[in-house]
């Protein structure tokens, strides 16, 4: 039986991404320069279809890095040399401040249990730091953050850059990039395609303090310092020869997600999760992981199965779904369900048929 | 009509990567976690086809990162804190040079003309440098320099690193692993398939020059220093999501020239590019841009077109076939032919009997 992925990512593709990859290859586009005219126009319909989709102010910039976690790396690179704060709740919260620490900096984090939220009237950031970042969505526990505490720290801390950890929320979450500096993803999550591709969404703010660092004579990387992916995007490229089969299926993903339009996304996106929530809070057996229903991830659902785990995974396979384990720590005891666009009603419901004469 | 790109990279894919990448789609292999024991299985398969095509020691390390650029960047970050070197012949030989400036070393280059290559007797690298960095095939001028000299520095420079770009020589080049500290190339080049994977090869030396920076308190990075890709390595893993197609087509096209064998494949380049030398070397209009027969690239195919190279590109476009420009400031004077392993000498012939009646 063919298997369908609902794991936190990689996980099932986007159904046209077979189509879109053989017509690619049809055309050779990966055969192009990725300096050609030709591969230039892919570039820039990638960026714009995804500002249309996301809803990208049309003054930020798009650079195409290599993975989320690349992303994190240039961030603090880029925007730091001495402090960074980290809103730290989960597995790649703490990746964030583990690269702030690998890259010599004074990275403070306030950190909570995993699955639970912060409470951000108590936090107090008395590091001066010059990014605070913070994820949106975490993909280890599935608890999600109301974006209006984001603006909030960036109304609270105008002299920080808010840094915001995107990766499995996104094309999901509406966010509003202006009131936040940066945020980056990648694309083996909510856009369904193959791993191997990070995009980091930036305003000139970021760009500026880059450009201050290096002319400090602080190091900001070599080939993919901000500056010289800057001028690289400006011409619709990038510095090194890119993974050009991403750039390319990102933008044909993000057509056809415009052309179903996100409010209907995200409309089925809460459906799909309303559904999961309400079913496994109800079961006999389980328990959700995540206790404030406000901090529930619309995405990333984590479920507390103990000791049954295995035995749940296994019926949900023999079903023809494949969920993901806990992570981490609660790798044995918990499994986590991606609501991903290309995730369907049928298929949700069929995890619940599996589930509920579970005893 | 469907073109054949004879283009130093991205250039024309390997026959079977269009079918490699269906199957992989039909199998979900992209939907896999990183770290499941099928795509463990799937690294395992990599590295080992690619060690016995390179016939690469048991002991040396595959690291896949992003591209060429980013395995420049990794060495120094991981190899050296002061001082490096660098034989500087050509654009992607000043891109290594660039990146450690940009990481802020003391570089010293020695440089010659482009199309030129080293009197490798005369050069006396005296900055004491922690790594020897040296480009063997250069991808922009189409000169090869004979690995016996890079084995000289090995013995003449005992403590330094001895770092060689096989970006366009690979599978093609046939090096002795043991006589060098690493090598790294790109996917889109000899082996034929989309951008976005660059490899590694290293041996314990590398990891320990890392192992003994980071134990100073040198920042060697942050997820991809080469500490964190040892331990994933060893577990068969990458430290973040990878680019999961780019690692498994680069075991498949490494297991289907292991089929046809690397000593055919090796007799058919040098086939090719006698074939083309021979005819651009006598042809009325042309002239070679390696001008010592000595230097001459295999894989890369320099030719002095003057103010016909539009013309003579368009020519050969007619008839089916794409090649490069010149690179840099000969972009518009010269053309540069690939003969990598899926060229065929059919498609050779093709270009000579196109240009052979041109006056």
């Amino acid at each position: 039986m063919n298997k369908t992925y609902f794991t936190p990512g990689p996980t099932e593709l986007y159904p046209n991404a077979k189509k879109d990859l053989s017509d690619a290859l049809d055309k050779k586009i990966f055969s192009l320069n990725h300096r050609s005219i030709e591969f230039m126009e892919i570039f820039k319909n990638t960026v714009s279809s995804l500002k249309t989709l996301m809803n990208i102010p049309e003054n930020y910039h798009v650079f195409f890095l290599s993975s989320a976690t690349e992303c994190m790396d240039r961030i603090i690179q880029n925007c730091t040399v001495k402090n960074t704060f980290h809103f730290a709740n989960g597995a790649f919260a703490d990746r964030f401040y583990k690269t702030a620490v690998e890259l010599g900096r004074n990275a403070v984090k306030s950190e909570v249990d995993y699955g639970s939220s912060f409470n951000f009237d108590d936090i107090k950031i008395d590091n001066d730091p010059e990014v605070i970042c913070i994820t949106q969505n975490e993909t280890s526990t599935g608890v999600a953050i109301d974006v209006q505490n984001i603006y909030d720290l960036k109304i609270k801390y105008p002299d920080s850059i808010i840094a915001v950890d995107i990766v499995t929320s996104a094309p999901y979450v509406n966010i509003d990039f202006s009131k936040i500096d940066c945020a980056f993803f990648s694309v083996q999550k909510g856009f369904g395609l193959p791993a191997g591709l990070g995009v980091l969404i930036l305003n000139d703010r970021c760009l500026q303090k880059a450009e201050k660092l290096k002319s400090d004579g602080i190091k900001i990387g070599s080939y993919h310092n901000f500056i010289s992916l800057l001028e690289n995007e400006l011409m619709y490229q990038t510095t090194e020869t890119p993974n050009m089969p991403g750039i390319y299926l990102l933008g044909k993903v993000c057509e056809q997600l415009n052309e179903k339009g996100i409010s209907e996304i995200r409309k089925e996106t809460e459906e799909k999760s309303d559904m999961l929530y309400n079913f496994f809070n109800t079961h006999r057996s389980f328990t959700l992981f995540v206790k404030n229903t406000e901090n529930r991830s619309k995405t990333i659902i984590v479920i507390e199965t103990g000791s049954r785990q295995v035995e749940v995974k296994k019926l949900l396979s023999d079903n023809g779904i494949i969920v993901g384990s806990g992570y981490g720590k609660f790798k044995t005891e918990q499994i986590r369900i991606a609501n991903f666009p290309m995730h369907k009603k049928e298929d949700v419901l069929k995890i619940i048929n599996t589930l509920k004469h579970l005893d």
